[in-house]
């Protein structure tokens, strides 16, 4: 049978898309790309799933259109979500999966042998997710006459400037992300399970507007309070909010998986002076990141302008203060290219997308406020529209 | 300073699984393990936290405590999270993080020559999640005198077994895992948009009971309709559901990273006959299965019970129909160490633990009823307690 499609993106956009990553490929010396990043995947083809807990591929040759291929089950779902071609899409036998005795790239090599593609300069992403060292190894073994070589990110630097229609939906990622913070600001409390307030930041998150709804984000929302606080990455219990502590939300907004990430910090009680002055460095310094966020600067002058006035106030961060955003997959919405740091000189273009992570995780407290932002020939466009302050409730 | 830990198990608890994890390094020959499956980096240590997007790892020597090693600014989540003690905590500087110039495996190599562990037997998980070809290359290339051998899974089998501590949080997973359920059947009707209902999904989720609530699940709700439902692993969007077509709902109750997954299917409206056979042939081919489901059967025998009788019904599923569970982060909430599958003859032990994944994926439809177990000398623990059968509404 055939199934219909349901693409997110014209078909012009995907052509364009797929002709830039091979003007890439071209000037990397690349005739054949293996991208195994969902992301990536994603990006070139509009294949869409949460399948990459299984190897998969969407493969590229330099001169040829992709293919697709992946777990025999999965076949379904790139014939609807991917404009490939049927003959493009190579689903492999379930035996393969998670077995001890095979791996699914000895069924890619032998998709690439049967077009003749086993002796190409082979492009594969050595340090993008869920490329396994294993799954490396073995398309090695099984294809002697292909030349392989480092591919990593050559796909997500194409992705850096965002398309018109990709800013559209950044933008409903945007409205979603104001709808989380206005939730939080409205619900948080003392006493309230930290598990509970989470359930209302997802709702606001996935019922978006009466006009669009939300998709998952590749970060679930990170809500450390107090000491807690002092590290970025952790996630929530079911203990109760405390007065007298601070709390930061990191959450993304998520529409066809096209991310808007926006931190705020909210205070139970009367904040105390640590707080109240880093919201004054953190929004001091914010407007210097983005007075030099703009077109013909670099990553690099963005952080130092952050970097130098937290200085005035006796901060230093040691950490990265931003990075490019856009369509992800688990585990980061980050797109692992470019970042604003001390040394990054890559130079900032029009619509180039970034979340400026202004966050601090000091040694016994964190505070977020951030913005996510386009890149514009003059000042950028602020994508979100939640106030930029510490949010204090009794 | 110092942090005040908050562990989810008692120390004999952990103590007991490490001294497991290096009889079964003693056995395979390997003097120092290098973890860097987040759900084995827990499991070992307690390690917690969404910073698997970064290159991290717990490394544990045969004969000495593991140590923890991970992007600097997660230093302090290593330490709350963990039971480690301050000198085997080990962060890296930021400038390491997704760089073009460096690569964090050159710091993870500094550590090991400075403790003198650069001539190891050294297992690597070469096919778990999140260890790259790139980290591969980089170990062996900074540690030509470790002798590297492939240890995936070798943690992930210790943890088939589960302890009864694990079983409580499993149960309090199933209580969240029926929630969930009965919250879709209360609210589920057409003209509801699919993201709205996926709200109400995470809602019962995280709400959990009175008593306790609700973690991230490793995989996003999968709540594919009509054709979609012919593809596992669709996830969402804001269109709204029809009447006259099923839809399958896979989702996992989760609590302190410990899943259970669960499985049902509605149809709005009239079942069509296909469904209805479905129902019968999967329900009559579940007993078969959870029959043989038993301490001393294989993971085969559970498996040739229910195709069997889904064979008498004229069904041929050409996949697994089941995987091991407990403690995961994003991706897979399955273990990846043996399946019910045509082949496996792993030996079923006391308090193992499974979802029986008996989902059906068809050319234009889809249906899934599932269960997860516990497995006793007798008859199985079934986890969840949501009536087994075809969720019907007008």
């Amino acid at each position: 049978m055939s199934y219909a499609k349901d693409l997110r993106f014209a078909p012009e956009e995907y052509a364009r898309r797929v002709a830039k990553a091979k003007t890439a490929m071209a000037a990397a010396g690349i005739d054949l790309l293996i991208v195994t990043d969902p992301s990536n995947m994603n990006w070139l083809t509009g294949y869409d799933g949460w399948s990459f807990y299984v190897h998969q591929a969407v493969v590229l040759p330099v001169d040829d259109d992709p293919l697709w291929w992946g777990r025999g089950q999965d076949g379904n779902g790139a014939r609807m979500t991917s404009w490939l071609a049927e003959d493009r899409i190579h689903p492999y036998a379930d035996h393969f999966v998670q077995s001890t005795e095979r791996h699914p790239m000895q069924d890619l090599a032998r998709v690439l042998r049967e077009r003749g593609w086993d002796a190409k300069r082979t492009g594969v992403e050595m340090d993008n997710y869920y490329f396994s060292a294993k799954a490396y190894q073995t398309l090695v073994a099984e294809l002697p006459n292909a030349r392989f070589q480092d591919a990593t990110a050559l796909v997500n630097w194409q992705r850096a400037v965002k398309s018109e229609p990709e800013l559209v939906y950044m933008r409903r990622a945007a409205r979603i992300v104001d709808a989380m913070h206005a939730r939080i600001r409205d619900v948080v409390a003392p006493g309230m399970r930290k598990s509970d307030l989470v359930a209302e930041i997802y709702d606001a998150g996935l019922r978006g507007t009466a006009d669009f709804g939300g998709d998952y984000a590749a970060i679930v929302p990170l809500v450390a309070s107090g000491v807690e606080a002092s590290a970025p990455h952790l996630t929530w219990t079911d203990k109760p909010l405390q007065s007298g502590e601070g709390t930061f939300f990191e959450v993304a907004g998520c529409y066809h998986h096209y991310h808007c990430p926006l931190s705020r910090t909210v205070f139970l009680g009367q904040p105390t002076q640590t707080f109240l002055d880093a919201e004054k460095a953190v929004l001091e310094g914010m407007e210097a990141g983005l007075e030099k966020a703009r077109a013909g600067n670099t990553c690099e002058d963005v952080a130092a302008a952050f970097f130098g006035v937290l200085r005035t106030h006796g901060i230093e961060k040691d950490n990265r203060t931003g990075y490019p955003i856009g369509v992800s997959y688990p585990p980061d919405w980050g797109e692992r290219t470019m970042s604003f740091r001390m040394g990054d000189r890559t130079v900032l273009e029009p619509n180039m997308t970034f979340h400026f992570m202004t966050g601090l995780w000091m040694d016994d407290w964190g505070f977020e406020i951030t913005e996510s932002l386009v890149i514009r020939d003059g000042a950028p466009e602020i994508l979100a529209n939640t106030p930029r302050e510490l949010v204090v409730k009794a």
